[in-house]
């Protein structure tokens, strides 16, 4: 693919610094790219570098523009018009528009005419596949699932049953969908499996990570609300609600009965404990664990980065101390009071 | 499936307080149910729900029977019954009986008539599966593999080899069991691998989550005693052995050739470092890392709950300062002693 | 297999303490050995346990040597001599050297004679399948795949697309490579996917860890070097170098962008924030979280250790309070001065 600067402007709405006739056909970092790659700047750290670039041109901000010293592209978003011209020029192309002859499915689904199946799938009783859906090699689609149009399972992604998901959504691989959540009650002779009957239900334009874990409800519907982006290796149990745009880096994880709010973002290896609801517009910084309600919008953290490892250990044992220097001080403080 | 509450209340040896002829047919929570509808109260939090529930019957305990305006069911453990009342209002139904054409099942291996080899399975050499045994879509068994009867394998889950387990298992989708475990052994020129020749043994009764993973033996194996359940996305590593009904929440990780005690409690994140016992009876709270021999039961945490950032950056401020704030104290101490 | 303790002695280069025509034919702990095991001493710790082996032979260094009931194999390693007597004892056996007619494989594809293809396997557009490959039942690769010689794939792993791999990786069950990074540009109407154009290029001698996911580039290359060891469950993001001989134990995460030297270690459950360095010879202990650039070699920490949660708690309370001693100090401090 191979796109003018003058054409790229126009459809993404920026002003053009340069000739509109220069074409690119790929992307590149800003410090790496040669004549006909396109670039962009959006961290003012890269900014030294774009005096250099070998960039055809760049997608920056006006604050920028006359650092420029090649064609630029001028929007008050860079980044984002860069996602939009990287998509132009690297569409993802679904190869196979067909269902492969080795793909298992059962005669109660049912499959729309446009939906591409993979090789060595699985699709259970009773569902539903969309217009356009792609299922990668691999993938199991159990009993009662409904998925909706343009949505894509990569490879071996796992929907277990009584999975309804929208539009547009993309599964990656070896992402369980609908596993029945953790969820006993103890008996004297040990632990009784209580069934978990509710549903998952993923709304449009979701991104699940790969190898992910999303249970299934207890009795009501672990909900995913619209528009949310989770990356690798996160878990979220059962009848957790997660709010719309809400995105949560790799392995993140929501414990059960847990309700997120709109818009927040989730660092990695961050985590909630059970039972508890986070409002909207909330930042959990990485490795931080959420133990009761946040009521209030705001950056939220609890980690402590690591140190030089004799550093660290002094730090260690004088938190352990603590009590008694705290015991010390209140010893100095009578005796000073005494004088 | 529909149930009258007189029969519920015998085949659960409860009292019932109301018409033993009112029949339910699903299970709800307690503040969204309806008139045919079950539920239980075991959590407190939950007792003012309770007045004004639209179900049909509330499985409960004594303190709560006079305050339940509907028929109740009145047992000292309310969500083991719910949990078996449940059960058998949606029993587990295993809709095929048979192998399916396109499972690869080597010719040494043996499968019990009565077991169920989904689509794309791949069961390997010397391979024995019990009674009822249910292998679900995609699950690959490797050589020299041992399933007890009842035992189910959901979706895409890997044994990889020389894995023992019992009866009346659960495998959810993704786990992997039996892999290598993580031994190298230095060499000048890099890393040397140390073949793991263990096996891994698991008893009856046992859950393990979706995409967890249990690592075989370097040497002698790693062991999953009867009624174990982990939760998702566990890591297990080589020649750990957990004790009976032991339970660990989710992403937990117990670090190699460390033993686990009976009826011992992990929450979500937490773990072990390697090489150490934990005795019965322990609970660890969630993500806190146990770094040597626990001896005595109870209770263990070291986790830190997540504050606004800019208190937290105060707490790691100051707890830098630690060693400095003591010493200062020390000095104050020498000259009060002085005077 | 069966070898004399002459022959393990020539080939390995070790003095022989004893009769070199004993012969052994397994492995065993030193504290469960029969008398045709070899078994080995290289942890200080079990010394005391060397006086009663039942083995036939041990593995051990100089300094130990006096000390052995049985016949000794001295060596300045006996780990690594362990492991090469392991593998000679229990060679990996690839039982099939054939393609299973179940798998399905891209007419432009190019699969070496010598190598396995597995049931039910996927081989997408443009790959290459080097000599002597073994791909595991049930694993997908995806289009533009390149897989070096005496590569081992095991059962259910799946390189999404445009990944190049080295001779002699394994890579174990359910492990995702080359699946899309996390990318996504805020918009006013919640996140745009940003297209993840770059490749996974790994070397010779890698091992990856069952369910351990490695995202694709943005625009520049992932890439993991050469003898680089992986376990269980870690998380690598895109655009992250790994340096030669780097070892990351499981549940290991490094962010996006993050650059690891060579020849470091990673504790488990570890990690780093994004777009940092990490110089050569770092070890990081585990749940430690590296937050900035590390240019010194050494040991970093960050964790707590487990604590009885009363203990624990009052420790979370003295921290919190941590600011207000501080500036009790300092106040005893000058009112001490005005004396």
């Amino acid at each position: 693919m191979r796109f003018s600067l003058g054409e790229l402007a126009e459809r993404f709405d920026c002003e053009l610094l340069g000739d509109p006739g220069i074409e690119v056909d790929r992307v590149a970092t800003i410090g790496n790219a040669a004549s006909t790659s396109i670039t962009f700047l959006a961290n003012p750290a890269y900014r030294k570098m774009l005096l250099t670039t070998g960039a055809g041109a760049v997608i920056l901000d006006q604050s920028s523009a006359s650092d420029c010293p090649v064609a630029a592209l001028v929007t008050r978003n860079p980044y984002v018009v860069y996602a939009k011209v990287a998509s132009l020029l690297f569409p993802e192309v679904i190869t196979e528009r067909a269902t492969h002859p080795s793909a298992v499915i059962a005669t109660s689904a049912s499959v729309a005419d446009s939906a591409s199946v993979g090789a060595h799938v699985v699709i259970g009783e009773n569902c539903t596949i969309g217009e356009n859906v792609f299922i990668g090699p691999g993938c199991v689609v159990g009993d009662d699932c409904h998925i909706g149009h343009d949505t894509r399972l990569m490879a071996n992604a796992t929907l277990v049953r009584r999975v309804t998901m929208g539009a547009r959504c993309t599964i990656y691989p070896g992402a369980v969908i609908g596993s029945p959540g953790f969820g006993f009650a103890r008996d004297k002779s040990g632990w009784v499996h209580v069934p978990q009957v509710g549903r998952v239900t993923i709304g449009d334009d979701v991104d699940i990570g790969a190898n992910t874990t999303i249970d299934c409800g207890a009795i009501e519907d672990t909900v995913i609300e619209n528009g949310v982006k989770l990356d690798n290796q996160i878990q979220i149990g059962h009848n957790v609600r997660i709010g719309e745009h809400t995105v949560m880096a790799a392995t993140a994880g929501i414990s059960g009965s847990t309700t997120i709010g709109k818009r927040c973002m989730f660092g990695g290896a961050s985590g909630t404990v059970g039972h508890l609801t986070v409002c909207d517009d909330v930042i959990v910084n990485g490795l931080s664990m959420v133990s009761k309600d946040i009521t209030v919008p705001g950056i939220y953290a609890g980690s402590f980065p690591a140190a030089e490892v004799n550093v660290w250990r002094r730090y260690v044992a004088r938190f352990r101390q603590l009590d008694r220097i705290a015991k010390r001080v209140t010893n100095l403080e009578a005796m000073q009071k005494k004088k």
